[in-house]
């Protein structure tokens, strides 16, 4: 069986989980992981080289598809098209403000090189967007709700450790139970994403800083932040990492809806996961093997999960998913 | 606009059920009823024709997507094959073990006439079997495992009022809660399907029928009930009808998967339906759009639900999906 080589554009937690699995996937093998650190400080388990990112261009013809595990605040909008000149790309650009803007550049790229990319592949976006398109396509008569967590949101603690001052932070997102609860019984009311959530924050200082200010930053941040409302704790480095090293996250997306007369169905969707980056890292293995696939089709350009087909995501064929999973 | 034009054959529980998800739709159309009873007595809201399903050759260039609302026992692969060489079809063809005959039968007639085809669309097969796929790619390393109920099963149901002796029925699927908990708290023992449901038949028989005959035919039916714990009581028709009129259904996927060092994931889709054949025909009628496009960009053939990308499903643009749902 040729194997699909995947690269890896970053070794944080991410891309440590898109390690792992690969490694659950016979289909595929880890081809390179390309650093903007020290490649020679990088150990990857299982003899596969690290590179310097300064390199990439000369792994052309050794890398299928590269998944790019950086973050979506400053590395993606750089990186994203960067890499999107060279291979076929998956990321998890996950900014929902920003997608359109963000998937015109990568598009425009990705036209012009020939090469296919899938953006915003994760959970949410991701696989909470799936279910909010499924569910209001067969409901339309209906209302989607989304639920984060309670747990560890990358993305938003990525977020406050780019804040000045912020030496290190951990972000919970906590939905509220009660207004679940009230949609799964038939309530269809508005309800504000600040009535949805909590946000609290763990934060590490460095030295000097001025906590007041720090907190003023992060409660106001657009797009992470401005909507909820947020609660932030100053603690030592020691008690962040005895108490808060773990990521786990989760969360549930329900729609209710009507079909004739006072018919009311419910849909729901959740997740209840022990470590965020390992999960979202696995969706993103699996849309990679959806893009290599598509561009071996020649189907070049941007795509997002609404666009691939759900058969191309697995390893089976489509005689033996119609026998066993239809 | 100009509207996708439906057409409907077989007007019971499914067909009403369409006519009305098709009413929720503004960018599609009722076009016609198709029928094998007397189409003088079918009286369809908003002055749509009933007409002979003999005469349904001569619809050809006023339907776009025929709905085929037969069950899956006798009509479907007689009424499917024939309405594939006229017609782009959807069909909800739900006796899972024959899945691959039958796609191979759909695939031939509809690969001839050049039109496009989607069988087996629903919620099981259908929506379930998206989210055992999905869940599937996504955490290989897993297992999934599906509950249906508690509801009216309208396949059951169906398949026992087939049975000599029978004048009317119905069944209930039971899920067992105990089971479900387990394996949401990280159970991943196999569990037979008599251990996850129970069967429950209320039956009234035809006059003179031999009870016990009836119930061992039932509880011995291949495909539909030999696997299972089967319960069947003898009521009256009217008790059926005062008791058992409603039709609700819902179940559970649930996948339990691991990845890295002990890291356990649990994914879950519920749904809780007031009208279980109103909810299929709301999943037929967006598969239609999906299909009525796929036939535009001249894609023939027999698809199943892991052949449509999702967008496909929906009446937004791309662009609108990407912003609003993404």
């Amino acid at each position: 069986m040729n194997q699909i080589r995947i690269g890896i554009a970053g070794y944080g937690n991410l891309g440590k989980g898109v390690a792992l699995a690969v490694a659950q996937n016979p289909d595929m093998t880890l081809a390179a992981v390309f650093t903007r650190r020290d490649p020679a400080q990088l150990t990857v388990p299982g003899n596969v080289p690290a590179v310097s990112i300064d390199e990439v261009a000369s792994w052309q013809d050794k890398i299928d598809v590269m998944i790019i595990c950086g973050g979506s605040a400053t590395d993606l909008p750089e990186q994203g098209p960067a890499l999107a000149r060279l291979f076929n790309v998956i990321d998890s650009f996950d900014t929902h403000a920003h997608i359109p803007a963000y998937f015109a550049a990568m598009d425009a790229v990705l036209a012009a090189s020939g090469h296919t990319g899938v953006i915003s592949v994760g959970w949410d976006p991701g696989l909470f967007s799936l279910n909010r398109l499924y569910m209001d396509c067969v409901l339309p008569q209906g209302k989607s709700y989304t639920f984060w967590g309670k747990g560890v949101s990358q993305g938003h603690s990525d977020a406050i450790r780019r804040v000045k001052g912020v030496k290190d932070g951990k972000q919970y997102t906590i939905p509220v139970e009660a207004v679940m609860e009230e949609i799964r019984h038939g309530s269809t009311q508005d309800y504000t994403t600040r009535q949805k959530h909590l946000r609290e924050c763990f934060v590490v200082l460095e030295d000097g800083a001025d906590a007041q200010q720090v907190e003023h930053d992060i409660v106001t941040m657009p797009n992470y932040f401005d909507e909820y409302d947020t609660t932030v704790h100053f603690i030592t480095e020691a008690q962040l990492n005895a108490e808060h090293s773990a990521m786990p996250h989760g969360g549930f997306v329900i729609h209710s809806g009507e079909t004739g007369e006072n018919h009311r169905h419910i849909m729901e969707f959740s997740l209840k996961l022990d470590s965020n980056p390992e999960f979202t890292s696995s969706v993103l293995v699996c849309y990679a093997r959806a893009a290599y696939r598509l561009a071996q089709r020649g189907e070049a350009g941007c795509k997002t999960v609404f666009d691939i087909a759900p058969g191309l995501l697995s390893a089976q064929s489509p005689e033996a998913l119609r026998a066993h999973l239809l």
